[in-house]
């Protein structure tokens, strides 16, 4: 969408000024999650239409599961959702980031982020709870 | 890449436990990168095994760049390089983080970052440079 279309956009619009995101081939595209306080990076999955739509109705972040083939309320079953406070879209509107609260941890293993090791295979993350507790 | 080819690895780079990334059907894997000092997330990109050899063996991050089908230095054209401090991968191997000291700005707009608008369409970023002097 132009920003020749601006002008509608009221108090916490989203309507007509909303950007246009483009899911490309595949209807996805990849959302970093970071912590809105910390700055930490949590984790990198991937948003469907439906997820987006659904993220910006509830306030919770919501991806599309490539595994799983559906739509994944992240910590619908762990507990450990994602309060978005801001969906940003990057420069090319193929990718997003949403600036989260984060419940417990992001990642699975039960670290803080999912980015928790270096390259080099050293672990440099926080591991705030125990997987086999939450799983 | 192969744990074989891990021999040109980074500064401080540890050959036999560098994770093995997953780098899936397309040969490629999203990379964020963020600002190591501010944390600022700057960019996201996408990754080739090339990609990632020349970034570690140089300290200067590389992607691939989908539109042009080539390896992309950035930073190679507009002076605007990200000096990488360190690569972090993610809990299943199929995600990147280059933690950078970035020169410039990211964003081929201008802004420090390529995610410098909301969803809703308001730029909330820093527009560190004039493109039209850059490119």
């Amino acid at each position: 969408m132009s920003d020749a279309d601006a002008g509608a956009g009221g108090a916490g619009g989203n309507e007509s000024d909303d950007i246009d995101v483009d899911f490309g081939e595949d209807g996805l595209v990849p959302a970093v999650a970071q912590d809105a306080d910390s700055g930490e990076v949590l984790m990198l999955a991937y948003v469907s239409p439906e997820a987006l739509d659904r993220t910006r109705e509830t306030g919770e972040a919501h991806y599309y599961s490539r595994s799983r083939e559906e739509l994944w309320h992240k910590g619908g079953s762990s507990g450990h959702t994602q309060a978005v406070r801001e969906v940003r879209v990057d420069c090319d509107a193929d990718a997003l980031l949403y600036l989260v609260d984060q419940t417990g941890g992001a990642c699975h293993t039960g670290h803080r982020s999912c980015f928790h090791r270096t390259i080099e295979g050293e672990n440099v993350g926080e591991r705030v709870f125990d997987p086999d507790e939450v799983y």
